[in-house]
């Protein structure tokens, strides 16, 4: 960090300091344990200390070096094990606890850290001169597997940083457009957009810690996507550094140019070059932001009130429902109640209850609208229409203020779980309006039907965000109660099972978190044989010696290289 | 037509039977006098009797015609002239005049009308295994040279008619999805949809005479894109038939599956495959829908009104402002008026002047708004103010439904230009509000010194249409007076200006009309040569021998073929 990148601590999400307790949450321990059997009061685990991690020798050889030290400078080729064991996973729980049990197979020999995009085009066209591998890294909070070298990895492999550039370069106002280097984490561009009255308004979850370069990379969206766009549609114009060349696709609200290069950029995950910098639409602050929380009765009342609203002529920032498992989750994790605040909550249940709900399926919903007054008010309006139209009920400003407040911070729970014996990851999916409660149904048959299989005590929970004309993304949150050996086998085993069932219920792979390693399997299943074979196609001519972060996504077929097969045969596949 | 599917008519555009005359709208022959120093009312030319047309022979091999017929039977395989002429170019001004001077260079071999996407699969492969040339017709509506073979090609050449697969195939009401066959033309697309409430919403200039597939391959856009999106966001999912496999993508409302094939499909002009099914978004019909006309004092100002109306709350259909020139072009084509409505609008352009308005600078907008009558009234206030503050004015329904109406009958003006003496067409392109103006201007003065430079009188004017959050699309008409010998040379020259003019001031090279032939000199320029290559090296790797449409786009160097270049060098191309 001596040259002034600082980056998520090695061994879990986020900043030191910051951690998911449950002193204050009274019914959290319970609810785990009667869910799954654990006792969160006693911990069995903690992360091992850096000194513990056995960290394999950097292989920079003597001549790459020289080459790319005379590129970037001393300071900013980085050769230290801690600098290297952080670039060498995303946070995924496999990336987690293999990181915890020092498995490390292939670290990156060496990390860059690049100023600027001239530099980026000298370590490009080095890395392919040397026939190394260079893996871009953005924030690192990929959960995937996209950041990692492949395991048999002979090559010298090269992690690129671009935390140094992460400047707002201009702003447009008339068209509402800013130019911003690729390496800006969430909070540094909204700060730097905000301050001129603008923001992007792409907040995905993992906000904090991620990069327009890595949005992008990945086909990214925030939870404002529904009026927003996802990343797709908030990119207008790129510049990626390729071998030998730069691609520029100037800032354009719409083009008929062919077959659309700009989304060939988009969710590449560094197989097409490093994205340096983009121009993506912006937008003037709201006058007035709110997000409100409602009841509804059960979930397939919750989904439909959801495909209602984004079908109505509303204009609303977000819609979200959590099932009945996730509802009984957010409830486990509320404070201790007291005084006013008490009295008002149990009476909502009380009222819930004469009017005959059963509180066991009872479903939490955020909704969320922004604009000037009148629009606020006039949209409020409409969702109220809906929502009573579907037996829902308004719950008021609070829980969505405190969602709203805390929604990055979900991801350290995993780190607080996986210290007492727990396994905890999502996956998601996107489908048709027409297809999500079977998918859901099925799914969650899926996976638990998989956990039994392994003999594990697990939950699965999910909500559904992201609503497009057709369709809308289920978020599927599980856990298994397990730090076996083999856990890592069991995980497997486990999301195995929820991939496959979202291709097989008219779902999609992933709606926003990209394919990386870990999706690669079901990639011919989703887009067809010939889909895949056109990304390879276009991989392999951009890339033709596999330098640029090869195994993600695809196969490209260099020998000696594999990929997770999706029956599961490959033995690389459960060592990673 | 033995076999059912109609086409346009040879020569020109559209049908027989409905053509433009001014003898209602005593003000045009005036303007075009004025304005270029035509005398309309004194026909030179006429388009010429089909016999006087000198085809060139089939080329078919008898190997190749027996495998065909094999697989569409005899009626379906056609090689008559005249549909072998049909099929030989889409429409622009290029095509009509070489058609009236009998300029067929190449005509395709022989017509085949598939009925199912199995045949199309076996034709695909078939002709890949004689080494022949494929081209995809669906309408026949381009105007960028998309259709046409290449005027050396020395393979048999096919063309591939869909119009028998016109279907919608299902519908799916809960999440508003059809599947509907590519072949399928705007209004029995249309058609099929209203009958159980739902429209597509799609509804380019094109709409009488273009298909599903057709608009997919060339990335359309319809009038009322602001609201139903472009093409691209319309289609979901695609079935396409490439050599020996089908790519099949799921309709999925987003997803996160690398770079998106979705989008590489689209606007591939059938160099990526014959697209057969496409799954789309549809709407239920809306309750109420009107397109209200609005004067602006000056097109600086209709500009600016128009991302006024973008940037607003206000959630319109369709927001299009003329400039001067194609206003006053307007008012030249109206009918004459009498009784109260020519006191009206007399009525009109007093209380204008009065205010001081120059009627000389006068521009005319349409902004549409549709759904409930709630939300229609609610849209309305929100555009009236914005209109107030940039010193416009309501003009009321009468004009807007007028356009509503003739919208799509523009086209056949140029036919009857063509008989006077004038050749016109389009072109279009988009650019971030902050470029329009100057865009504008450049490009006007750019294509005025290029007609001053082959001495011919000529008129152009423009439109704004199509919103979005950065840009718009600047949509141009221009005319040169002039049918010598030479023609096709002057108007590529003035064409020539125009792209350029885009290019250079931040536009595209065409917003929703596709690359074809006669765009592909800038796609270089538009995209950066790593964008053409991305591309080059896609199209390579699914048409290896340059099966499928080669030529469009951009040049995939198979020895002996050429593109037209961006230096005007290339001999082929004054040529075709």
């Amino acid at each position: 960090m001596t040259n002034g990148v600082k980056h998520m601590k090695w061994w879990g999400w986020g900043v030191e300091g910051i951690a998911f307790h449950h002193e204050d949450k009274p019914r959290f321990a319970p609810f785990v344990l009667d869910k799954v059997g654990l006792d969160v009061n006693a911990p069995t685990e903690k992360p091992p200390a850096f000194e513990e991690i056995n960290v394999p020798a950097s292989q920079l050889t003597d001549d790459i070096r020289a080459t790319l030290t005379e590129i970037v400078g001393e300071k900013y080729l980085v050769t230290d094990d801690m600098d290297r064991v952080v670039h060498t996973f995303g946070k995924s729980v496999r990336d987690l606890i293999r990181m915890r049990r020092s498995q490390l197979q292939r670290v990156p020999d060496a990390v860059l850290y690049p100023a600027n995009e001239a530099e980026v085009q000298a370590i490009v066209d080095a890395i392919v001169a040397a026939d190394a591998v260079l893996i871009p890294f953005g924030g690192g909070s990929n959960i995937v597997g996209a950041l990692e070298p492949r395991a048999r990895e002979e090559r010298v492999v090269l992690s690129l940083d671009l935390g140094r550039m992460n400047q707002v370069l201009e702003i447009d106002d008339e068209a509402g457009l800013a130019r911003i280097q690729a390496g800006a984490l969430g909070p540094a561009l909204e700060e730097q957009l905000n301050r001129r009255g603008w923001t992007m308004g792409h907040f995905p979850d993992s906000f904090t810690h991620s990069t327009l370069g890595g949005w992008i990379a990945t086909r990214s969206s925030g939870m404002q996507s529904d009026v927003y766009g996802d990343i797709a549609d908030i990119t207008r114009g790129l510049r990626v550094v390729q071998p030998g060349r730069t691609l520029v696709l100037r800032p354009l609200p719409s083009t008929s140019t062919g077959p659309s290069v700009r989304e060939m950029i988009l969710g590449s995950e560094g197989r097409l070059g490093v994205i340096t910098e983009a121009t993506v639409n912006i937008h003037r602050l709201p006058e007035e932001r709110v997000i409100l929380a409602y009841f509804f009765p059960d979930w397939p009342t919750g989904l439909k009130a959801m495909a209602a609203v984004s079908k109505s002529e509303a204009d609303v920032l977000v819609a979200r429902c959590s099932d009945d498992r996730e509802t009984a989750f957010s409830f486990s994790t509320q404070k201790k109640q007291k005084g006013l605040k008490k009295v008002v909550t149990e009476g909502v249940f009380k009222v819930l209850e004469r009017r005959g709900w059963d509180l066991d399926t009872l479903c939490m919903s955020f909704i969320g609208f922004e604009g000037s007054k009148e629009h606020v008010k006039r949209q409020k309006e409409i969702v109220k229409k809906i929502v009573v139209a579907h037996g829902g009920m308004l719950i008021g400003k609070g829980p969505g203020a405190l969602y709203d407040q805390k929604k990055f911070d979900t991801p350290y729970l995993r780190d607080f779980l996986l210290d007492r014996g727990a396994a905890a990851d999502v996956s998601e999916t996107s489908a048709p309006y027409s297809k999500l409660q079977t998918l859901y149904d099925n799914t969650i048959a899926a996976a638990e039907k998989a956990m039994a299989e392994v003999d594990c005590r697990g939950y699965i929970m999910c909500h559904l965000s992201h609503n497009y004309h057709s369709g809308a993304c289920l978020y599927f949150t599980f856990a298994i109660a397990d730090m076996s050996e083999d856990v890592l086998v069991k995980y497997d085993h486990v999301k195995r099972a929820i991939q496959q069932s979202f291709i097989e219920n008219g779902g999609t792979l992933s709606h926003h978190h990209g394919v990386g390693r870990e999706h690669a399997p079901w990639m011919v299943q989703d887009i067809s044989q010939a889909g895949s074979d056109m990304i390879k196609d276009l991989f392999a001519a951009v890339d033709p010696k596999d330098n640029l972060n090869p195994g993600v996504i695809v196969h490209t077929g260099r020998p000696g290289i594999t990929v997770i097969s999706a029956d599961h045969t490959d033995p690389e596949e459960l060592a990673r």
